[in-house]
């Protein structure tokens, strides 16, 4: 989906679009006072007080129509530029727009925007006249308190979005509906695949048997494959004490983030929000030497992140994660040959997963901001330009951007693009030269020095959690046989003549560890096979007759038609092959 | 190992020694002030005020000879009763004594025992003569604040322990020797398995990786177990609201043992101490039929505890615990079949561990303690009545215990004996028409009717931390080769000549998912040999010219002196039996 805010064309026409929806509202409803209007990445929206009024699906019908004859009357909007005392006389009926006034300096011209009988405050650009906006679509509304302050009056807010020709409008529309259907909270509840509850709290789902069933898939791959790379898995506590985050840096960076501390007698804990500073001290615990790096510590890491209630989305963004974490110690002469590793297990993890459409993206700091980034300019430089020099060698595609390093280094980190055109941070490989520093950490080199190891800090499904979101959007819940909660739903044509033959097929499948279901109930055939694609069951058995006098099953696959019949033992083969193959 | 406090004899004999130990430091120390010197568990001790002066090993020397020399001059121990007056007057030198006295009512008769030039405040009873007290050993020394207030002063806290003979003295001092060998916080260090750091936080160790191996195989093979009968497992998130708890009954009853409160937004958010009401809203997410039950919910739970920083120890008492839990959500006709397969459960997970040595405990309520217990007497009537006609119709071997309940409802505990002699609390199984209530929870019966199902809380392994306690001082750390860390150790009797053959071996062992080590250091093959027993590594494969030429592999098994020659296909076969079958 295209982020309107990015194309300079698309967002003026959306705000002068935002313009019109007000000057309809203003037509329609006398006493309404504006707010503000700005386009966003998804189209426009303005804030309207309409005292106790709350706009309903109808209105938005009238409002629509409204705007349609405005529209195609073609007025011209134009600009018009006042003094302050004007301003305050022209907008002497709308308190919001006297708030904005009063809040800019006494001298300064003051810009307006006006067409036909409707002005209103604005800086511009617009387009010329309101004939440019005859494709529009006002797509939902809903309550938003005054300046986002929930102490403040709750003004209405109606989105919408337009764009210069019927034909994109229309195929924007087709997106934002195919979007709607791949909405991994939707396909979530439809699948039972995470719950959440007030109960628990914002931020906090609930992975029902469904969901829980691919996540540790997803876990034992990702963890067997890294310990057939040499990684050596750890268990870590969720806590830390403040100490720990002070010596690390998180406190002074990173804290805004971070849970409220818990005071314990003599001890501040929190809940970590990375798991660095354990993975420090687990290197620390030894001694060691520079045979014996580098090495790779993982963990599958539960962290915990203070989001705004506001901002926390399904599994998507969470205030407890389960990260896919790894912390490298390795010599300064290994950078290369780790990062060039981490980046193969990347590529080969992606084959696995069908992941094509992807970017590096190499993140520095911005250097202008103290507070984000640990302030050592010599180490900064060293590190992005290593990292730099690192990527270059190995020949990646990658491009530059400032601002998105982690505070304690740059990071080369891999973007995709989602199912429903999201930009998501999926892997990321972090060169580190401040941690080591930070904890005293050392190994003894060939001369028996101490000397300081270089960390590589790396995650390659990112989060379980907004990976399954990803997943989940990508399939539409029909998830790969491997991952799939169910792999091979049994139905019998007719429970008293086929569910003996059926019971011993699903006795068979389960000896040979595939989830399988056999569907008993007293139901129509029909009936069930409907179900089996509601579930979106990779498999579905059909047993009858046919397929007990010959020792056979007929299948038909999910997303096809066809109904094809082999010998159970072909079968098995066929579907174990699947599974151990990730097909 | 006894349990001195549990034997009348034997916890009168130590809590006379301790007297004897206070008249020795008497006449070494003539300042010394007395505080309390019980029986306890282990033996005895006294506390003891020496100004600034620390107890050092060598003055326990010449304590223990001035012991010795009293109980050998063998002094009668006599009685005294004393009025209020007297006593204050007999103890006026010793304010810990008078502050004693000062705590009892005006008019009590006062007690105290005396022996030659000692006497002392106690309620007795004591031994006869000193001449008793023979067979003793003091154990160690450390600090300990008055009243156990680390606001108040630090005093000498002797330690020892006495029996009537020497032959059993003897036998108590080399099962103590035993259990320090088989501490598995020394283990848990030697072998590398866990970690602790105050950076972190008391009572939250770290697991490195070679517990860390264990711990996977652990919850594998027990997750494993129960997808097999019938479970499904989920995630769920460490945290909960006030409410929710509030909802369940925690917030009254187990407060106290939880974590402290974190204020989010317009959130209370607190560490959860049990998974279980986050089970109730997994339940509750859906409408359930009498068909669909019994509906079994599992989870590797992490939860928290708020323990005294006094009372954590290694990984046995934390802070932060994994519970191997689970609920079933049962009608009341199937609590016996459920409560059946869960002891089943039980009783295969112990053959596989070959836990032999426990029993059942049938743990109920204290009916005057309202404080721990919710408060409903027909629900606990029906609730303790019923588990025991289960267990009675099980006809399992049980004794019944009170005040050993959980708040909401009875429980089958299995009890087990540590190596060390401790007595642990192993699996448990209960039974609660309380959630049920508390989160109104129903299924649809045959009739249409709503009506509760019954809960069954249950945990095999109990907690994996407690569990690996466990496991480490029961094997001292030779874990079985389906659970040890490395399973395997490769040692080429010269690098130059057999490297080659062992990395072939190396490969294809690895290739068969066997976790092995390479030792292809220049080393001497007889210090490899010694370290592979120091590691504890199930099988030392020693690959010399012999075994190069006949593709063979020669292995020691730990614990044995034999060399075994085996083809390589051979042993390969051999190893995937034994992993396979636990033994």
């Amino acid at each position: 989906m295209i982020d309107i805010k990015k194309d300079e064309n698309l967002s003026i026409l959306n705000h002068s679009c935002a313009h019109l929806l007000a000057h309809a509202v203003k037509h329609l409803y006398k006493d309404a006072k504006f707010w503000v209007g700005p386009a966003i990445s998804e189209g426009f929206y303005y804030d309207i007080d309409l005292g106790d009024r709350v706009i309903s699906v109808d209105d938005l019908e009238k409002i629509t129509k409204e705007m349609k004859k405005i529209a195609k009357s073609d007025k011209l909007i134009k600009k018009i530029e006042l003094s302050k005392e004007e301003a305050l006389e022209t907008f002497k009926d709308d308190p919001y727009k006297i708030s904005l006034i009063k809040e800019m300096g006494d001298k300064e011209i003051i810009s307006a925007y006006k067409q036909d009988d409707f002005i209103d405050l604005c800086k511009g650009p617009h387009v010329k006249s309101t004939k440019a906006l005859k494709h529009f679509k006002l797509l939902k509304v809903s309550g938003a308190y005054y300046k986002g302050d929930s102490k403040n009056k709750v003004l209405q807010r109606i989105y919408g979005v337009c764009y210069p020709t019927s034909e994109e409008l229309e195929e924007h529309l087709k997106c934002l509906e195919e979007a709607k259907e791949r909405d991994h909270r939707k396909i979530g509840k439809d699948l039972d695949l995470f719950m959440t509850s007030d109960l628990v709290g914002k931020g906090l789902p609930l992975w029902l048997p469904n969901g829980a069933t691919v996540r540790c898939e997803l876990e034992n791959y990702i963890r067997e494959k890294e310990i057939k790379e040499g990684y050596h898995h750890v268990y870590t506590p969720s806590l830390g004490s403040v100490d720990l985050y002070k010596t690390s840096g998180h406190w002074d960076h990173y804290k805004d983030d971070m849970f409220p501390v818990m005071e314990m007698d003599s001890e501040q804990l929190v809940l970590r929000p990375m798991n660095c500073p354990h993975h420090m001290l687990v290197y620390k615990n030894h001694l060691h030497s520079y045979r014996d790096l580098p090495i790779r510590i993982g963990e599958l890491a539960p962290d915990f992140r203070y989001e705004a209630s506001g901002a926390v989305c399904g599994l998507e963004r969470v205030r407890q994660m389960c990260q896919n974490d790894a912390h490298l110690f390795v010599r300064p002469d290994q950078i290369k040959e780790e990062v060039a590793k981490v980046v193969n297990l990347i590529l080969a993890v992606y084959e696995d997963f069908h992941i094509t459409d992807y970017e590096f993206r190499l993140s520095l700091r911005d250097k202008e901001n103290k507070e984000k980034y640990f302030d050592d300019d010599e180490m900064w430089e060293k590190a992005e330009s290593e990292l730099r020099k690192v990527l270059t060698e190995l020949n990646l595609n990658f491009y530059e951007a400032k601002g998105e390093a982690a505070f304690y280094g740059p990071k080369l980190d891999v973007q995709i693009k989602s199912a429903i055109g999201h930009d998501v941070t999926l892997s990321t490989c972090q060169l580190d030269f401040l941690l080591p520093e930070r904890f005293d950490l050392t190994y003894t080199d060939e001369h028996g020095a101490k000397v300081r190891p270089v960390v590589i800090h790396r995650a390659i499904l990112g989060t379980f959690d907004r990976f399954m979101a990803y997943l989940i959007e990508e399939t539409k819940g029909a998830f790969p046989t491997w991952l799939a909660p169910i792999q091979v739903n049994i139905i019998p044509v007719n429970n008293e003549y086929h569910l003996e033959y059926a019971s011993e097929i699903y006795n068979l499948l389960k000896d040979n560890n595939i989830r399988v279901k056999l569907d008993n109930r007293d139901e129509k055939l029909g009936y069930k096979m409907r179900e089996s694609v509601t579930h979106k069951i990779p498999f579905a058995l059909i047993l009858g007759d046919k397929e007990k006098e010959n020792k056979t099953i007929s299948y038909r696959k999910y997303g096809t038609e066809e109904t094809i019949t082999l010998s159970k033992e072909e079968f098995l083969n066929f579907l174990l092959d699947i599974i151990k193959n990730k097909k």
